[in-house]
């Protein structure tokens, strides 16, 4: 493969994680250390950013500032949740992506996110080949709901999952600091895939974690739920349950519309969004038991708490931005970087592995069911085997005044 | 003062805190160095513990394990909510405590908690000193609320407010990823103090926090609230708001009532319970604005958040159970172990100050007025000198595959 010399355009989508400015800083650096990239531009909210040529010179940041991104959650660059039209429907943003690729002779364009994004990665790859125009396209994964195909685990997830199995330790303490009764329901987030929801197993692994664990993959059955969580509050007195927000029951309606109905058929005032699923469950569980019931929503907290970041992810994050790179200047298009796991001298190793845009991009990976328990309301020793090497390590997040000091970027327009 | 021996018990009470093990493991380590005490016992479940005959042996533990109390959230001893009638009212508690003192030649007694732990010390002081059984009494603070009279601050609030201001920092970085407009509720705990709602001033200092908050200290106007949301997201596209629980009206009613009244109004299904006062504020909004809103609730999280815990916080906490032991042996009885605030070199330093019993266990202290800005919406620079030297410093928490290693004590019944 000749060598490809021009700019390269990085571009940040879909929701934030813990992680993913690990693997834009780790493109970005890599980028502006290579001598085939002549200038390393960022797109301000993705793709709307190069639509809008809202690019911004990267080479003009300080460096030790940038570095900062490494552990600033969030997309530093922005994101958009803008969804690309095939260029068979509509090619307008498509022929302005390549007038703005033609105006900064931009070679190179890595795009940092999830399923959508891998997408638009491959959309725009398929639209510069039949043009004619040479560029190299490379997707960088992130999200913490860890439902790319191929890819061993996907970069955010693990940092989600160690908060969560953090903060379940902890409340796992706060809920039994009494001996009077009490019940909690901890809703988390995964709509579809359980990933999320499952790492509540971690903090139960560790002796301090939920009873009760249900994923979106597996049926939910109110009548059921509620037996189990009586039985479990009679015998212990305590009785802790991690949901998915995506549990539906057997005719695929989500549970979390349950409340919604109740409210909705006695009033018009909106309180279907009062409460989300967790407030519903307490609330039901309360009717029927009589007992203390707390519905605590790890919300946006589980996406974004980069203080309690897995060491392992950040480092895999940054190296997932770095290959994508390093392998698209060697020649690479067309393919998103991702992660197999291996093992050396006994130990978990991560080593990078190119998946095709079109295989990650229309499919979505969830909880293996043989990685249930057999009653299916936990995991078993499988998912904590898988699990818990992702989690290692702690976060050397830079603190100032005993807060993170989190990056502060110019964004010089270029 | 002469020497008194004997036993001693260590009680913990009310709500958890991040510290209040750090505070209990001060106490017990130096209760167990002391020569003059023959014996330490933990009541389990505070003073129901002493009632019940419920106590176990802290000599019994593997000194390495109990180390542990100190980064391990929540009682470890277990807590209560117990309130003791005066003995004016009702003498059986007393006297049943008194058996027991005498049962274990008890001499020391140290209770762990809030405004509530304290007055049970007074209580429980006064009354042995009427029946001539020599006992020294001690109350050792903890509370997140921080509203405890005389002492500069409480152990436990510090860390409570660090997890606060952390948290806003990355939700703040979460709430603006897009482009679009956002509005986020965050509710913080505290009924009648605004001292934790406060610290979310700390990450708006640091430049990455609300642009409101609201403090139960000053009424709340619920139109006035919506004109400046709408005001500053008409501005800026995003608003961040951090409202305490206790916020009330000018008529002393709870603005978590109303979302509660819109419910009774219309059904008796239970709805109140559905959502708290984030989920309120959050829909109001949204009818307001047509912005997209999230409404989030710290919860638990806020009281037990370990992991990020302030060295400061830990440091002092030990400090106070340390400084308990050591004045009860040396002959004081009859006052909580307090913080007097000074400056060494022009840094922050913390002394210990004893106060008595009396006035801390009917006082409580609220966020003065004067540290409010002029609109009564935010914090000025005065709160920020006095936060932040408190929230500085990391935890050391030990760590076991990436997770917390909490304390498991092995509770030896006495």
């Amino acid at each position: 493969m000749s060598q490809l010399k021009g700019a390269c355009i990085i571009g940040q989508s879909g929701g934030p994680t813990s992680v993913i400015n690990a693997s834009a800083y780790g493109a970005i650096k890599t980028a502006l250390e290579n001598d085939s990239i002549t200038r390393v531009l960022g797109a301000l909210n993705g793709i709307k950013g190069v639509l809008d040529d809202n690019l911004i010179d990267m080479g003009k940041e300080d460096p030790a500032e940038l570095a900062l991104m490494k552990h600033t959650p969030s997309s530093a660059l922005g994101s958009c949740r803008y969804k690309l039209k095939s260029p068979e429907e509509d090619e307008t943003d498509y022929k302005r992506i390549l007038e703005i690729f033609k105006k900064y002779d931009v070679r190179y364009f890595f795009y940092n996110g999830g399923n959508d994004s891998m997408d638009t990665c491959n959309k725009i790859s398929k639209f510069m080949l039949k043009n004619g125009y040479e560029c190299r396209v490379m997707g960088i994964p992130k999200t913490i709901d860890n439902d790319l195909a191929g890819t061993d685990h996907c970069p955010g997830y693990a940092s989600a999952a160690k908060y969560i199995a953090t903060s379940l330790m902890e409340i796992y303490h706060d809920a039994r600091v009494y001996d009077t009764g009490m019940i909690t329901v901890v809703e988390i987030m995964g709509r579809n895939a359980g990933w999320l929801t499952a790492s509540a197993a971690l903090a139960s692994y560790k002796g301090n974690g939920p009873d009760l664990i249900y994923l979106p993959e597996v049926d939910f059955d109110l009548d059921a739920f509620m037996a189990k969580v009586q039985d479990i509050y009679n015998k212990n007195g305590k009785c802790i349950v991690a949901v998915s927000e995506g549990i539906k029951d057997k005719n695929g309606k989500y549970i979390s519309e349950y409340g919604a109905d109740l409210a909705n058929s006695k009033d018009s005032f909106g309180h279907a969004q009062l409460g989300g699923l967790a407030s519903f469950l307490a609330n039901e569980i309360k009717k029927k038991t009589g007992a203390k019931v707390r519905g605590i929503e790890l919300s946006l907290l589980q996406r974004c708490a980069a203080h309690c970041a897995s060491k392992t992810d950040i480092e895999e994050s940054f190296a997932a931005g770095k290959a994508a790179v390093e392998y698209a200047v060697a020649g690479t298009t067309d393919k998103m970087v991702g992660f197999e796991r291996t093992t050396e001298n006994g130990k978990y190793k991560c080593n990078i592995k190119l998946f095709d845009l079109t295989v990650v991009a229309n499919t979505e990976k969830k909880v293996p069911l043989e990685w249930l328990n057999e009653t299916k309301d936990g995991l078993n020793e499988k998912f904590i085997e898988y699990a818990l090497p992702l989690i290692q390590g702690e976060t050397d997040l830079c603190k100032e005044d005993g807060l993170p000091r989190f990056v502060r970027l110019k964004k010089v327009k270029a």
